[in-house]
Parts: structure tokens; sequence; C-alpha cells
């Protein structure tokens, strides 16, 4: 589906690392993400942030976050976004099934991402969030598929931001799965020399 | 905005504590709800039951579930409820604009409910989900407003599951809550005397 031409907007090319706090005034946008990666987190009146979901896509459009008041993005890698007000999105979709069908389809695949994010916090160790968090940044849609090693680019701080747990549990986490050959850390980045393992390691199918 | 007429489905009337799970063959359900209170919860692969969010209403219908795989709903009061199936539900939306803005802003408002959730899950003790917790049940729409003491019905069993705590750790503490006098439990029941003392230990504005 060519959202560009059906939204008729332009699309945003972002850097890796840059931050976006979508609460505009009137908090009125929804957001899409055309390709790249995102961590999606949410500012708490008390100050602090709370990752929300962790986002990436290739080449088909994904609904990366609406209008909800205190939510930002880090992008995790070069990222091209676009936004449409609100508004503009429920008139845009008017005359346009196929709009409206990826519209729901978009809203229930986040719907996903917020349960598994749930299901992990109530149901995962922190040794079981940092290894599935792991496979999936090794493999996400932009790396190559089918891989049995990779290297992740990612700081503990990060990690323990993806993974809501402090960064010495993070480290701890980190330091039990080298002492098992399943990875090794260098400054900013993690090599992981089993996805196999670590998936075993995070204790669901995935 | 009249839900019913809009979208011509007839609603359906369930005894608190029924189970609904809302998998049927094609998924492909989006489910309403009138009046009443209910959890809504998902099924892991591995059989274990996680809360996704509490959910009441009074008067204006809201979005309670979509067609999400493994989703249920425990009625946790006598309750309205009505279904659609998804593609109808975007046929009707058609040309009414109107239930259009009213799908965003439902969606909108339940992912405000899956962010609460996991910011309760990433920033709160048990203590402070538990004290939440009995707040939210104590002020929700269907209960009389504006009153400072509140019994509510409900287990620890019940309360351990919509906290995502073990019943022990639930147990421990209701029990602090106790000695500080703010309630009183029995069985079945968590008589509140204090709730506003209740909503300063949740450790957030409410």
């Amino acid at each position: 589906m060519d959202l560009i031409s059906r939204l008729a907007v332009r699309t945003v090319s972002y850097k890796s690392g840059r931050f976006l706090f979508l609460t505009n005034e009137d908090g009125a946008n929804i957001c899409f993400m055309l390709s790249g990666a995102a961590r999606v987190f949410r500012m708490t009146e008390g100050g602090d942030e709370v990752t929300i979901a962790v986002r990436s896509c290739q080449s088909t459009p994904i609904l990366l976050s609406a209008c909800i008041k205190g939510v930002g993005i880090e992008l995790l890698e070069d990222s091209v976004l676009c936004f449409k007000a609100t508004d503009d999105y429920i008139k845009a979709s008017s005359d346009d099934i196929e709009l409206r069908q990826y519209t729901i389809a978009q809203f229930m695949e986040f719907f996903e991402c917020c349960h598994q994010r749930i299901e992990d916090l109530v149901l995962r160790s922190v040794e079981e969030r940092v290894a599935r968090q792991l496979v999936l940044l090794a493999e996400r849609p932009s790396e190559l598929q089918s891989k049995s090693s990779a290297t992740v680019r990612i700081t503990q701080g990060q990690l323990a931001s993806l993974v809501a747990a402090s960064r010495p549990s993070v480290n701890i986490a980190l330091r039990k799965l080298q002492q098992r050959g399943i990875l090794t850390t260098t400054s900013g980045f993690i090599k992981i020399a089993s996805i196999d393992k670590l998936r075993n390691m995070s204790a669901v199918s995935l």
C-alpha cells in the first residue's frame, strides 16, 4: 500500500540517536515509520522514562505512534518517518477502505507489541528479558536474516532501558551470558556468538 | 454517539464472573463494552495468564478488545457488550466520519491503558500497585463518586492477577496497609477506610 501518496505527506529522514518528542500542543499527530528502528517511550509526570516498545521496519510502513500525551521516540538507526494530523488522517481515510483496513491492522500490531511488553515484564526475569531483547535486535528486519551470530550496537544503559531493569542488573545478566560463551561485550557493542542459544535463554519461542 | 444503531449490532448481557475467550477461528471481532467492568487478559503459549488492563464504563461505550490472538475477558461486574466482525466494522465506518473519529479516540484510550500498565510494572512496587489498583476499583465510574471510604469486592487471588504479583506478596502488602489503618480485609472483600491515604500510597496522581 502506497501510504505516502494516499496521505499526501512528505517523508522526513532522521539520523540514528535522534530524539523526537511527539507531544505537540494539540497532540494530534499520527506517526508512521517507513524504514529504520526506534524505541517508543513515555515520560511520566514524575520525569521517569518508560520504554513502551522497540519497533523496526524495512519496507512496509508501520504505525509508530499516535497522539498520546508524553510519548517520545529515540531512533536506534537512521530512519524515515512521516506525520499526519489525526483529523486529516481521518479525512484521508474517508473514501479509502484499504487505508482503513491498514489502520486497524496497524493498531492491532501495535497492541500486540504492548501486550508482549506487558507479558515480558510480568513473566520474565531480567536475564530472560536481556536474552529476548538481544535476539529481537539481532533479528530485526533491517539486519540480514538467518544467521547464527551477530554484533548488536547498543550500550548497557540503552539495553537497561529496553528491558526495564537497572544497569547493574543488566550488567550481571550480560556477564552470566558471557560466562556461558553465548556472547561477548565490548564498549558500545554486544557480539552474539550463538543466536540460537540466546533464543533458548529467552524462555519463549520468538 | 449511538454506537449500537450505527453498527446495527445486538447487545449481550453477561453476569459478573463470566469468562469470554475472544479468539474465534478467524479472530476477527471487535468488542465494545456498554456498561460494566472487565479484566482484559492474554493467554501465553506457555499457558500463563497475563492481565493487560482493567476497564470499566457507565454510559459511553468503550473499545474493550479487538481481534488479537489469545485475548480473553473476565467480567468483574454484570456487563453489557457488543461484538462486530472487523471487516463489517470497517464497512460500517465507510460513510461515517464520527464513527472513524470515535474509533481512533478509543484506540488511543486503550493504548493509554496499556502504557499505564507498562509504567506500573516498571516503576511501582507491589505495594504501590496494590494501592493504585484498589483506588481505581473504588473509584470506577459504576461506583458512587466523591467518597472517602469504600468496600471493594475482590479476592486476594484476583488482586494478585490485577497487579501482576504473587498471592503471598499481595497478602504482605495488604497486611502492611491494614497495620497502617488504611484498610481491612475480610473474605472476598477489602474495606478501604481512607481512599485518600491509599491514593498517597500509590505514589502517583490518579
